[in-house]
């Protein structure tokens, strides 16, 4: 009917017959308003990262206002008005519980960040009492982690080696603390928090994997009691020296020490899991490890006889440390790369435990306000001799079954590690060092998620990679080659996925007007004579381009002969540069040069706002742009039956 | 009638109610076959990549299929059989055509390179004569350009000074020609064709405008006759140069030759421009300058006057130069990094020129024929003393304006200046610098494109921060800086596209089952109770899914206490990795546990796959995924409906 109609006008009157082919949605198309401009997006975008959360209802009077912003930057002032004394009642169990078992492995990472022992405990003191006040998280327990420590250790021995110069170390140890301290704040005063996602689920699980390893193989150190070893973390190096230093003699008291204390940890770990109600002792037995086998030793005089021992030890509070933080120094280039490596990777394992747990108890985090409270916690440290302190999987858990209920659980913590090092600091003399390696051993397992890579296999291939990719730098280069690694390849798989997109056929859902990949849904049947081919980018630009040019002009190449209009469902394509247009225009062009009709369906706001800016909608011709496939496709056969009646 | 029919059976039934509700097209979401897994799409492009183009219809014999290999590598064999005499004639007028601009252009150019003059034009025979057989363009001339030769000069100069060690600098040049070459052969073997892309249309707008004006701030140095000049390229270090000579007494001389032949070539160009039929004039303005200012300068003896000459010339044809090729040197790895930069760029200029005069006369460009073609060339050209050659665009529309018909233009070019090598070389020893730097000058407003950068602003506001940001980068810094630059926003670009995608809310059109974004249709209504959300991005991954995720739960806040289901269109999601899936799974777990009912619509191949392998499906049900979001929006109408009534 509408086809012969447009016959009978197309000779006398072809403008109406255009008219009355047109379906009424697809003026809209041209019609929309303007997309909101580069300026005003931007604008947009800058007044959202400042825009402080207000609570809903009226706007609150001055002074209340000033207690607003105040929660809003110590969100202990929200939560402690109501904090009742059941809950500080389990917040002091769980908070000792978390000392048992933070005290052993402060002074293992501070072995791992090749620091004296004291400064692990003093990490566990002054960080987790300004996260307290600060923080969003109610379960995260807040100290020196595995990763991070090594992470500080091999990338600034690579400047200066800590055997051969403690001072210099430490003095750098703090700048870079201090300026992953200022680095966090910043991420988290401009809202930089889509940083933590650069790196993916599947890069952190490597990553993770890798750091376990590379830690449990420096560990072999003093698990073997061995006086000289690598300074490089790569596990070729690493079996290296432990073969060459097997050759000398060496002492299996610290292997049997080692050994058995592991084994007794991992077995009340697995009491633990057991048995819910034992959780305790998994959270106490490295506590009691290094009560033991100092014991132990200090009865049996076994450092005589070739077991190593902590010896160094310092009592005491934390001294200030304001005066080591050279920030004009001649590292201080080498120390701001390693402050924003070791701030990135503390955030993002601090989110993510937070994130978990949060979850877990149904509430929020809010990552910004995270950001302030880590940065300022590091700030702080630096200041009072700690190095970067951040969110611990392991005692965040224990803290969590132990039935913490705020942040009160970490300054219980801190008190209580307080305690410990003005009072019984003397008794670790004579600590082995085998014990140390044992508790960081037994941490590890919980690092090394091979479900989830598994899981990752079956899932993505591609996600794979950058987890094995991650896992393989760190394990066979150094930490920040894994880093590195996993990086580039996930921004590869962003670019690789920009660069080829695919160019689908469609076809009719027979009895819809739905149109869908003939190759999804092989009962999507073709439109003679029509061919309808959707553009899977949503950023049509430089790199892919000329892909789909290509595509589009040989996509179907056998029948292109029969073929009389190509219809571009745009739909995907949210935008489009310059290199996109000209494709467009090239693509019409040559279909043009074929006597094919091109039409387009449903652009995107800001691509059909650049196609009309760059004349290109005049180029195809306004009427040949349309809302839907259906109705582009509609318009096509029309056209073709009334050229082919005109005929 | 369908809700109520529900609500019936409902009760006893719930399985049923399920299937009654759920349309047919639905089921065909889950049950599509699988999408090719990576190593078959890895197999596919790999095949892809190496297929041979061959005609169509059946397979040839044997020798004849040699004879089709051996045509797609000449494909001079293929042209060669229909050629004509009439065509013959008409290349050899474009072929002299050519050579009179050729010629001092090459000369110039050398001078650029900061070689002697017999290298450019050494560089205008052997590389036209390998092009002219292997080259698929019919009009592109082949020979040095401007571009290409400051590129050379300026980072080869940074490893040996050519004014103090001229033999060290060519070998260098030789072996940077060479590894250009040889990268741009395997460029063409691997079908990496897509690397060109990489400078997009905007990157080479503002490179080759930035280039210009440093080219032509380099040619103040020929053009007042100074001595002493910079070896930066940058402006700052040019001018200072500049200004610190013009203290030292300086011939005027230079200037005068330099200005008024730079007149004369620039009217006989506008001349040629204005009156189609005299373009001839303006091909030869440039070797008229060169004979007059020669003739000029022996017959006054200027050059005792202070007007400098070229001095050194040398007569005969291209000398060997493959013992001067060192791929062991001590610089190999800098000139590698030269090598591949010079590659890239001297392709982007011969394939862009190329096609845009291969679409004037309407056939295509193969631009893995064109590599290779382009990579022998230059191997060839690197053996015998010529350095990078590459598709100049001043000579490829006179060779188009002056008629050639196929690449035999070249040959006769080559075989002109050959002849000039053996014969005219001694007449050049009295030019003047200045008519060099005068004819270089002349060809460089063919390369700053205003009206483009304008339009490119107008259009595309980022494609224009790209396009300032390589201009300014060559301008201020160096060439390699302006290529960093522009590469660097180019690709932050489509990280940017990907960070940040649009979460539109769709409405529905009225009378029709088309959903639109109510941003930019703001006709369209939204359906009550039900928040209809599109995710405009390509590819759910790592560094959008929490930003998805976030704006997924917060969009619409105020209206959410109504909302009793949220329809997510996913058909943009072509792909998604393993932190989009974990997204979802927490937008599900979010929107249960405010009691809102989650349904998916038409997820792409990739996406549906793996959601249904991570077991995603699972978890929000496989009842409530659709082929199209008004499905989806209907079913969740009437279950809320059957809920309401329930209660």
């Amino acid at each position: 009917m509408e086809a012969s109609a447009a016959v009978d006008s197309s000779a006398s009157m072809p403008a109406s017959f255009e008219v009355s082919k047109r379906p009424d949605t697809a003026k809209l198309v041209l019609n929309s308003p303007s997309p909101p401009s580069l300026r005003e997006e931007l604008v947009a975008v800058v007044g959202k990262a400042f825009r402080r959360p207000r609570a809903s209802g009226d706007r609150p009077p001055r002074c209340a206002w000033a207690l607003t912003a105040l929660q809003c930057v110590f969100p202990v002032l929200q939560w402690g008005r109501s904090y009742t004394l059941k809950s500080f009642r389990s917040d002091i169990m769980a908070g000792l519980t978390l000392a048992s078992l933070g005290i052993p492995q402060s002074i293992g990472y501070a072995n791992l960040a090749k620091l004296d022992p004291q400064y692990g405990l003093y990490t566990s003191v002054v960080p987790p009492l300004i996260y307290a006040v600060m923080g969003t998280s109610r379960e995260i327990a807040i100290g020196p982690v595995a990763v991070v420590s090594l992470l500080l250790s091999s990338m600034i021995q690579n400047i200066v080696d800590p055997a051969t110069d403690p001072a210099t170390y430490r003095s750098l140890v703090f700048t870079v603390t201090f300026l992953a301290g200022v680095f966090q704040v910043s991420f988290g005063l401009f809202r930089l928090g889509f940083l933590v996602d650069f790196l993916s689920h599947a890069a952190i699980v490597g990553f993770m994997g890798g750091a376990a390893i590379v830690i449990g193989l420096q560990q072999l150190k003093g698990l073997l009691g061995l006086s000289h070893f690598t300074n490089s973390t790569d596990i070729v190096s690493v079996i290296k020296a432990v073969c060459s230093a097997l050759h000398d003699p060496w002492h299996p008291g610290n292997f049997f020490i080692g050994c058995s204390f592991l084994i007794f940890i991992l077995t009340t770990r697995f009491i633990g899991r057991r048995y819910k109600k034992l959780f305790w002792l998994s959270a106490i037995s490295p506590l009691i490890s290094v009560v033991l086998s100092t014991a132990a030793v200090y009865a049996t005089r076994a450092d005589k006889h070739g077991v190593k021992i902590i010896q160094k030890v310092t009592a005491g509070l934390n001294p200030s440390s304001a005066k080591q933080i050279h920030l004009n120094g001649p590292h201080s280039a080498e120390c701001a790369k390693i402050a924003i490596i070791c701030a990135v990777i503390a955030l993002t394992e601090a989110i993510a435990v937070g994130r978990s747990f949060a979850s877990i108890r149904g509430y929020k985090l809010d990552g910004n306000k995270e950001m302030l409270a880590m940065g300022f916690s590091n700030v702080a440290g630096s200041l009072s001799s700690c190095y970067v302190a951040t969110g611990s999987f392991s005692r965040t858990a224990v803290n969590f079954s132990a039935g913490a209920r705020s942040t009160v659980s970490n300054i219980v913590m801190s008190i209580t590690v307080f305690i410990t090092l003005e009072l019984f600091m003397k008794f670790l003399y004579y600590t082995p060092m085998a014990v140390l390696a044992s508790i960081i051993l037994s941490a590890l397992p919980g690092l090394i998620d091979i479900k989830e890579a598994c899981n990752i296999w079956k899932v993505d291939k591609m996600d794979f990679v950058t987890c094995l990719g991650a896992f393989l730098g760190v394990l066979f280069g150094s930490v920040e080659i894994g880093l590195a690694v996993a990086i580039g390849i996930s921004f590869a798989k962003i670019i690789i996925q920009s660069l080829r997109p695919q160019v689908e056929i469609l076809g009719r859902l027979q009895g819809t007007n739905t149109f869908c990949s003939i190759k999804q849904y092989p009962v999507a049947c073709r439109t003679p004579s029509v061919l309808t081919i959707r553009i899977d980018t949503s950023f049509m630009c430089f790199i892919n381009a000329t892909f789909i040019k290509e595509e589009v002009e040989t996509s179907d190449g056998k029948a292109r002969e029969r073929i009389q209009a190509v219809v571009l469902d745009m739909s995907s394509v949210v935008n489009i540069d310059t290199s996109g247009l000209t494709s467009l225009v090239e693509i019409h062009k040559e279909l043009v040069s074929l006597g094919i009709q091109m039409a387009i369906s449903s652009p995107g706001w800001n691509a059909v706002q650049k196609m009309k800016v760059a004349r290109v909608v005049d180029r195809i011709g306004e009427d040949w742009i349309f809302l839907t496939v259906g109705e582009a496709v509609e318009a096509c056969l029309t056209e073709h039956k009334g050229t082919a009646l005109e005929c």
